[in-house]
């Protein structure tokens, strides 16, 4: 074994942290037909609500176990945009480490997104956590699963929207 | 003195933020009851407003200085929540340093905390600094003090809740 | 060359969020005088909308090319500050580099603003990004260049306000 394998292996906080901010961005300024790239193919991407967690209950808002649903997703998001244009910033919180392996990580990592509207309107669109599952595959990082769990459960017009 | 002693006594930032970052999770996520666990007995946590810091006005809006009063403040709240059931989200800034010493750190971040009703609702609850006095007690960080600075003054339904 | 040398020349992205954290506290807790001292002399401030950059317009709601600019900038604000007493308190996001060299960085840093009126009203005042260059002089990190794009275009009563 030579002095670069480890790196190639082990995911590091500040690695993940990198991960996390990357995929962040490109939510919030795209291009987001990157955005299934983030994760590992199969996967496990769900939005669901802290209520539904709570009481361990399986339904999801949004379900997606491989890179095509995910790029379908992008493809329906990219429709709706058409017809109602707004902007996204995510802002993160520190994230605390659940669980640490070599080769994988699962942190928690809390959020806030704000949507501002082309006429000036801005507004807390939503909060939450990420509880993410990362492995690394040829020394990148990748989320084998995340799961966004929402504090609230006001999920009317989320339900294109990747978070 | 060994390799490890140091590690025993000092605390970094890194530390610092990771025992921050673990208490807004507790705040956040529960059990309450690990709340009071990261500070000091006796201690210093205190709620105030900005205007009462800029004008030196030792008036708090919740003052606790050993852990007894702390679990009281758990108690209080978990029978409140009985009544009006809602989740706090805290978002945390980068910290930035005010003084340091091997044993010791007192720094300040910025937070905001969001709240959501089961209804849906969702709003901007608080935002403030925290200013925080780290000390190292058995190779663990724990708040000495922890001074909450709220920069409005809407400070009603803040009593039994920690921040 | 000795082993303090590179630490001189070469900006590394725990500084430069370093940099960044103090500007953010600077701003929300002041002395506002210090804001300038962020920056190296000419340089180049300026908010823009996401619109604008997207479009490649040059427009912009505030530009400063030089630190009296800036020193002008705190002035108008600090006899603005008389009339209406307000706080504001920036959080700040993981930041993603743009571009890396050994004496300049550029990388962009989500964020938002939170103003306390007060009176008690508290309201989320503007969200967007910073993209900032920044380089190093006599082993300080500043900016070389920072550039405010605001997510939204509700701008009036920004004109004062450094961000």
């Amino acid at each position: 074994m030579n002095d670069l394998a480890p790196s190639l292996l082990c995911i590091t906080e500040a690695e993940a942290r990198q991960h996390q901010a990357a995929y962040a961005y490109t939510l919030d300024e795209g291009p987001l037909s990157d955005w299934p790239k983030f994760f590992t193919d199969p996967c496990l991407y769900r939005i669901t609500t802290r209520v539904n967690e709570e009481r361990k209950m399986p339904l999801s808002i949004m379900l997606c176990d491989n890179q095509a649903m995910l790029y379908d997703r992008v493809e329906a998001v990219e429709k709706a945009n058409v017809f109602e244009p707004h902007f996204y910033r995510h802002i993160l919180s520190d994230s605390r480490v659940l669980s640490s392996q070599d080769d994988s990580l699962v942190l928690e990592t809390s959020f806030i997104c704000v949507r501002s509207m082309l006429d000036g309107r801005m507004d807390l669109f939503t909060a939450g956590k990420y509880v993410d599952h990362m492995v690394k595959h040829d020394g990148r990082c990748l989320f084998k699963s995340k799961t966004v769990v929402l504090d609230h459960s006001r999920i009317d017009t989320l339900i294109a929207i990747p978070l």
